[in-house]
């Protein structure tokens, strides 16, 4: 099977398109997007490799779920909808000759990208080890979309869904922690199938002054932000453990996979605290379950507070692929 | 060196972009984008792959140059004009620690970018075997895009600049033909940092019928053309050939490296033949060389002609990744 058969037989979206937001599909040079009047366009790319973020023996549905799944939450953590997404895939040729594999992978990717009205325009395939790139479009209305920068001293620091059960899912698999057989099928949902926020991220547009997503860690994620806007933060470490589903781990690694884990692809944001009654409103026209774990400081740096209200310095590093 | 830090170091754009239509540039979970009222969107994502795309020792500032015009080469084949890119980058960990490669590698990304104001507006770096992933992103008049399918019987098939040169240096490199080492150099040039014929694109719309970038070899991707519009073609074959600079070769390699050659990165486009003058116009006004090689018939299918006017059947395949 050539390329070309490969995108038309296994990618190609039935036409047209589900969106009226692309006035040309695969099949061109470019595809051709028109976001509607007064929007900004918001993009994103991530790449994930093979033996890298996903191990060989993945399965290739969950692995197109979560390829799409991360840029989509890229989208979210701006509050845009999504558009359109392209995909590059190097594929080494036994891949390329696995039907079955690539019926999998490719059902995985359309089903996330069909719940979200965001199809696939266009893209490129080529020999190579394994390499899946995907760039999503998304829109915002002009001004509107939520950035890293804006947080503010006394702003409340939140995050939605749950923490660190994916981290734990890796150890698992890899050996190095053992989980219940309900716990690791839990945990391994999260790690392998992630939920982008979208609807929540709309919902806060108005509201949050910050977002951004959770891809690795915690603590190094909302380091990111209190960057991006001259701040600091105080989290309450324990609030944020118990959002890590595994309560019968033990109480430290419990904390560090809540607190640095990585691969959550929850929101953490920040809001002033007179939009507390807002944020839940939004949580909850959006069903998504969110948490106050902590508040922005204007001395810089980010520090843990215990139950007793102790604060210690952060003791942790977050997950960085050179490091 | 952490991955962070390699983007600000290496990639980041001086601030702020040179261009007004990025709202907010690298350093968020999306860039943010402003296309100017009316236009549509053009997005094309390609992916290169070391010891598929290219050589483990070449050039890195060619390489850099190279990865961002085949995708600025997809814009110009829709007559789009550019407005940011992003750059997803896995590299092992000997390329992330080689700073001479990684400056080089990012100084040809970015003299090609400023040349046409295409600034980086984010993007993602991996451990893994190097992988370039570029998405660019341009913009032209709603429904004044050029497309593939809009070629009709009687038009006449143009080619910008020369062909097959590219694929000449390919064979030499490999050993599989000898070329004087001034010849070598020329070719050499056209393989590893092509043109991008933007400005040829830009002053195409509203004069060609349709029109393609020529990543894969002529006649494959004349073949799209074809396809797509629904009619045939015929190709002097001779004309085509002499498109190909290095006339000491052997006619036959010249004329294969001509028509199938690949990697030429120049547009393929056709034209009413009422609009000769016009499209010749628009070849002096973005001072780019144009050439007509042929026609498009009624009647399916590729044909080759001859000096003498005989026609035979293209006996070529174009270049597939998976064969």
């Amino acid at each position: 099977m050539g390329e070309f058969e490969l995108i038309e037989r296994f990618f190609k979206p039935p036409a047209p398109p589900a969106s009226e937001s692309i006035a040309l599909g695969i099949g061109d040079d470019c595809a051709l997007l028109r976001p509607a009047p007064g929007m900004e366009l918001a993009v994103s790319s991530d790449m994930l490799v093979e033996g890298r973020h996903f191990f060989a023996d993945v399965d290739p549905a969950a692995l197109g779920h979560k390829a799409l799944a991360v840029n989509l939450s890229d989208l979210a953590a701006c509050g845009a909808e999504p558009l359109a997404f392209t995909l590059a895939l190097a594929l080494p040729p036994e891949r390329a000759r696995d039907e079955n594999w690539l019926v999998a992978f490719a059902g995985g990717l359309r089903a996330l990208a069909d719940a979200h009205g965001c199809p696939l325009a266009g893209g490129d395939t080529t020999a190579g080890p394994l390499n899946i790139c995907i760039t999503v479009l998304g829109q915002a209305p002009a001004g509107q979309a939520l950035r890293r920068d804006g947080a503010r001293p006394g702003d409340d620091l939140w995050v939605s869904g749950a923490l660190g059960d994916a981290r734990l899912a890796l150890l698992a698999l890899r050996g190095e922690i053992a989980l219940a057989s309900a716990q690791l099928a839990a945990a391994r949902q999260r790690l392998e199938r992630p939920t982008p926020r979208l609807a929540l991220g709309r919902a806060l547009r108005g509201i949050a002054s910050s977002c951004i997503d959770l891809s690795d860690g915690l603590t190094g994620d909302v380091g990111h932000i209190l960057t991006a806007s001259g701040v600091g933060a105080v989290i309450d470490a324990d609030t944020a453990a118990a959002l890590c589903a595994e309560s019968s781990l033990a109480p430290d690694l419990r904390r560090r996979a809540a607190l640095t884990g990585g691969d959550d692809y929850e929101l953490a944001f920040t809001a002033p605290a007179a939009a507390r009654q807002a944020v839940l409103a939004a949580a909850r026209a959006s069903a998504t379950p969110v948490t106050r774990i902590g508040q922005i400081t204007a001395a810089a740096g980010l520090k843990l507070r215990d139950a007793q209200g102790r604060e210690t310095d952060n003791p942790f590093n977050s997950f960085d692929h050179f490091r």
